[in-house]
């Protein structure tokens, strides 16, 4: 049975890529309000689709993006997976960086560049394109299947844990499934145990009722880019520690025995580097790079405007702001954090110039249950897809629903992804390595199979 | 003879007012190469303009914006007067700050808004009414006129001293008249008697190769605007000083006389914010508002970008850029000055980013001569133009070719502007008050006249 599904995946992927494309050329740019009717077209492509796979599927308006539930409750008296994935994307500037257009997917070198290809669309369509060959290719799947596709993960998921809370019993499920996650590389295939949270903060600071001459009138009226500036050089100190007071309060250490498999893990500082092309190494003194990416909280400014943005004028200029994240571990809250950071700031607010600050989005940290039998049967089906057993590592980016899903549905998730660190989600040239795309089919049809014979 | 040329003038105001509003229209933008044509184009209206009042007109290239001489030397053994002005103008961005379109003049209020009206456009095209107002109802002009029209003002008058110095025969003059500064206020006319100096340093931060996922990657890496912010805050101590060292060495503190004609002046605090809608005054500590405008030099961010520039995006930036000018006062030489704050910025870079920094446009600061017979006959004139004598002040403000027109010709200079401070000189929404147009013609018409009686 796992033979023919695999058969029909490898026959006919030039065909699945082609609807793949479709899905990718959507650009469901979801933190960009111009860009609303694409999300929407991307939760009706999808609403298609499971539809002529023989699938139920409904999209259910929210207040922001809607959410699209696909159904294949055919197997009763056997477990449910649930399946979450996002269809929205980050959004794809600067173009110019890109060397194909980011919604014109292209496929170069084994990989298939477009924005979303590997954060989250291509992801999402592999489950489902496995699903479409259990139907197909043998009398059904081995479990039941609630797909749970979202369209606001990239600003924060803020309407998907009153819906999953409200629909829970439609939604209960004995494992929850997400490929939202990076491979700890190519060669040493993971499944991610735990995620950092996110706190957003934004701030404006004003100083003169519009731009003015800086000859005019500059030495005698603050300047609103040297204000923020101060403020967020007070962010950090010279050792790349968070200043803000009361900061690492809440912060749980990871356990020996994590800390130890991590330090196993064929980590080097210099792949690092050639990953994100910076100088050096930096960060918060006495951490090792996977600490601090995987086990501390972070802030990072991530991006800053104000005056002049091209050639020169000599001006003090009106305004100057900035939009910032925090990066979050377990056991810290978000909201705390976040007025933390905003009492900080307005402390240290220099004279001459108001300021406006506002809390973004926020989500917790996750841990998921490595020794959850779910996980152990996603490992072993790893194992068969990749050819090697999966390391359990955390990862440093956020899926703001994890937390919300296990409270709410009281089931492990398990997170099983196949991009690369290097795929460039978020950043331009985003890309899907095709060979992980098929190892990860294969580990998904190994898992669907192994819940035939081994159950939850 | 004076009183047929100011008839003249205010008889055909009207399509005088539309004719300047062609000049205006035409967005001879010099820091932007996107105009290069309309700089251009703006020379060539001069040219055109010059021609028809039956003066000699020339228009020169240079290796950047070209220059236009007109020339009526029709009085042999009398005075030359050089007329200095530019045609060029700041970029008029933000647009939508504008109530009417920056190249569409407009008249409101008394009032003529366009980029340019005031800053210097309009000056220069009052001085060519009044050369052709003086041809055209009397028997020519008292004494022989140059006009030198730049278009690199903006820019920092790169080219204009070199041409300067080729011509100086040609441009030899016994005094050079410039409408580029503004009056202390609409009640108190004024004459100017300083400007400071400019010093232009450009800095980028480089981190990454490219934007990167702030959760796969923040926290392990430096952020460039992180960076850029520290190496900001390092530029002023907490009571608006400069900390670059060694950035007051050469500073020469006004006359005692000089310091004692400012205190008489009727400035309040309350009118500067008033006029800037700056939240409070604030300057270097120990200093006045007039001290720290005219006399004390400054450093400014005019600009600052990096990372995400609207909604929310959550990466570590691969770079952040600002621009930044110092505004300097008499004996401090501007390449040292950029030398100082270079060298600064690089002992304060941060670890693990890399800095390209670029000095950009120089311009020392210039004193003039109130005791010069133009300078006395300037007075008398602005006395009978605006109905009270001009006082002798500063202006913070930079006309980069002053000191270098004041040297390659060793004549004085008269700085006698017609704008106010509430021009909005750089800014949107720039205009000139009508009344001060009038006011200004004449004290310009007046200025000839008494040329004509008292010579030079």
């Amino acid at each position: 049975m796992q033979e023919k599904v695999l058969m029909k995946l490898q026959r006919e992927e030039s065909a699945q890529l082609e609807r793949l494309g479709r899905f990718l050329s959507i650009p469901s740019v979801s933190t960009l309000p111009s860009h609303k009717n694409h999300v929407i077209q991307a939760a009706q492509w999808i609403r298609g689709e499971l539809l002529g796979m023989g699938m139920e599927a409904e999209i259910h308006e929210t207040a922001g993006h809607p959410v699209v539930v696909g159904k294949w409750h055919h197997r009763p008296g056997r477990p449910t997976v649930l399946v979450y994935a996002h269809y929205d994307v980050q959004p794809a500037e600067p173009l110019g960086l890109w060397t194909t257009p980011p919604f014109e997917p292209a496929v170069r070198d084994g990989k298939l560049f477009a924005r979303g290809s590997s954060d989250d669309k291509g992801p999402l369509f592999m489950h489902m394109l496995v699903a479409e060959a259990f139907l197909q290719e043998t009398d059904g799947l081995p479990a039941n299947l609630t797909f749970l596709f979202e369209g606001e993960e990239e600003v924060g998921s803020e309407h998907l844990p009153p819906f999953v809370l409200a629909h829970r019993e439609e939604l209960k499920a004995d494992c929850v499934l997400i490929s939202d996650t990076t491979l700890f590389s190519k060669e040493t295939p993971s499944l991610v145990s735990g995620l950092r949270g996110l706190a957003g903060i934004d701030i404006i600071v004003k100083g003169p009722r519009q731009d003015i001459h800086s000859g005019l009138f500059g030495g005698a009226v603050a300047n609103p880019i040297h204000a923020l500036a101060t403020m967020i050089a007070s962010l950090h100190d010279p050792d790349g520690r968070v200043s803000v007071p009361g900061f690492y309060d809440q912060v749980e250490p990871p356990s020996a025995e994590e800390k130890a498999s991590w330090e196993k893990l064929p980590f080097t500082g210099q792949g690092f580097l050639d990953t994100t092309g910076s100088p050096a190494l930096f960060g918060e003194k006495g951490f090792s790079t996977l600490d601090r990416i995987w086990a501390r909280p972070t802030l990072e400014v991530n991006g800053i405007t104000g005056g002049v943005q091209e050639g020169h004028k000599t001006i003090v200029p009106a305004l100057a702001r900035a939009t910032m994240t925090c990066r979050l571990v377990p056991h810290q809250d978000p909201v705390d954090v976040q007025k933390k950071v905003v009492d900080h700031l307005r402390r240290v607010t220099p004279e001459g110039v108001t300021v406006e600050v506002s809390m973004e989005q926020t989500a917790p940290a996750a841990l998921t249950r490595p020794d959850s039998k779910a996980a152990q049967l996603a490992a072993a089906a790893m194992e068969e897809g990749f050819g090697s057993p999966p390391a359990f590592t955390r990862m440093g980016g956020s899926i703001p629903i994890v937390p919300a899903l296990e409270q709410a549905l009281g089931a492990p998730v398990v997170l099983m992804g196949f991009g690369l660190d290097t795929d460039n989600f978020h950043g331009p040239n985003e890309h899907f390595d095709l060979e992980n795309y098929r190892r990860g089919l294969k580990s998904l049809v190994a898992f669907w199979s192994r819940l035939e014979t081994q159950g939850l």
